[in-house]
């Protein structure tokens, strides 16, 4: 959106997740542009792992940038707990502002990123194809994994519920990489961790559980916790809340690529994730993924328009 | 391999795969330092494509790069009949000369990237992360993708066909990246294409059909065709078979990254394969994905002595 852009313009990337007015004012501009049904915070997954003294910085126009990558046992020997209050309290900030410029209008959506997508970036120093190091990490040096694992869970849940205490009504975590994992190494080196981190999430505020590449994992997320898991657009909407099972909600699924074609095409195509969703109670309407940055703003504002008025049919 | 290395110092890939004596000396070199139960012919996927005039070059260091991709209606209207035989015609030259030096030790294996994959690249201009230009392509111009498929089926079947007629004793299609699709933009938009394909191919070679990230597909690719249907690392071997039916073969799927490990992981996992497997006949063990560059060959080894030492115990 140009009105992100002008502000961005102004701000680091990084300045604006730190200063709760400019945060304030970007979360704000879906609701009043696109007429979305929640607000969904502006941040970073990676904002909690500055304390660890990683390096983080966010290169121009690239994705993040981890100095000193954590890849064997002494690395993450030497990572303490994280000191949540201090490294993101302008986050909670940021909420409390939020909530009160939204004056009830929509709900607000925390986020974190997942212990395992978040360790993916400070072991890969960065975005990765593969995530070899991870996994070599996992494989050869499943004590250091379980204790990197265990600082990213305790520091995860107190940013979660930082976030619910100043005011966020559900928080989404983002796997978003978990798919480059073996259903097997799923099993033991995530799903723990992460059941472990929805036990210590404040009770009575949903949490959505979400991943990319999923279509094998949706029964072991579920097993791991969520009261509503997304689905990517990779996997039938249907299919993929039968393997999940329809006693939990859903999320998605709209191939985001869809709203680069032009509106008559974007509204078969979102009729399409209706009729596979049936109808049935729970299910919110998403796209599958994020937004591409190609993406036409006026074609987002015709697709939220086309799920209110194909929704209200029903 | 340090042996591929050597020839690569003396050649460009590009001259490699034109050069029949070379390209035979690279097919043989996995089957005489490893041990591998088939010989899978050296080439390259987009070899079939160099006579579109699209401008196909391989960067040092790099993926390949289409100079002039194709998207749009008028692009393609361009695009005329491949002349296969005059385009890949050392590849048969090289599949008869590996034939010759195999002596029936172990069989030949042919390929060919699958009109999806091989499109992926013309249209994108090369290696692509989210491939907008395909989906754009697909979802705007069908017409247009449609007969950008025609081209490519009709080109990759008499590719195949070539190579079983020089000696090839199975083929595979590698659909690499077409778990990019939603399930229904397979259904759509691929996979009439790939039943066309495999209806033109030769009777009685066995056909393998292998994609990556295709956990959600692979029923519609069982249904598109194949003898053996692919299985790559991020689907449980024995619910990826269930889905695709036990009335067909199926090869897979160990994590290529866990022979960045050391033997005695590398055999736990490949074990837990062979289990997945139970012992049924129509399994082909094989990696789920091509092998990273940063593998010891010593770990490739490992596992080939690995799977035929857990094998014949059964």
């Amino acid at each position: 959106m140009p009105e992100y852009r002008a502000i961005r313009a102004r701000h680091s990337f990084l300045e604006l997740c730190k200063n709760p007015d400019a945060a304030t004012e970007v979360t704000l501009q879906p609701v009043e542009r696109l007429g979305v049904d929640a607000a969904i915070l502006f941040a970073d997954i990676l904002l909690i792992v500055e304390p660890l003294g990683v390096g983080l910085t966010f290169g121009v126009g690239e994705g993040p940038v981890i100095q000193r990558p954590v890849r064997s046992d002494a690395d993450v020997a030497r990572l303490g707990p994280i000191d949540v209050e201090s490294a993101v309290g302008f986050v909670f900030d940021t909420v409390a502002r939020v909530k009160k410029a939204l004056a009830g209008r929509v709900p607000l959506i925390g986020f974190a990123g997942a212990p395992f997508t978040v360790a993916s970036y400070i072991v890969e120093g960065g975005a990765s194809r593969d995530y070899l190091h991870v996994k070599r990490l996992m494989y050869e040096a499943p004590a250091a994994w379980q204790r990197l694992m265990e600082v990213l869970v305790d520091a995860t849940a107190r940013y979660l519920n930082g976030q619910i205490a100043a005011g966020a009504e559900a928080v989404q975590i983002f796997d978003s990489w978990v798919g480059a994992l073996a259903p097997a190494d799923y099993r033991a080196s995530v799903l723990p961790h992460m059941k472990a981190l929805f036990t210590k999430l404040t009770p009575g505020t949903p949490a959505i559980h979400f991943g990319t590449g999923t279509a094998a994992l949706l029964p072991l997320m579920r097993e791991a916790g969520g009261d509503v898991i997304g689905l990517d657009w990779r996997v039938d909407l249907a299919e993929g809340w039968r393997a999940v099972g329809h006693d939990v909600a859903v999320q998605g699924n709209l191939e985001p690529a869809v709203l680069l074609a032009l509106p008559p095409y974007i509204r078969k195509r979102a009729q399409a994730v209706l009729d596979a969703a049936g109808g049935r109670a729970g299910h919110i309407f998403n796209l599958g993924h994020g937004i591409h940055k190609e993406t036409p703003v006026e074609h987002v504002k015709a697709l939220v328009d086309i799920v209110h008025e194909l929704s209200d049919r029903r």
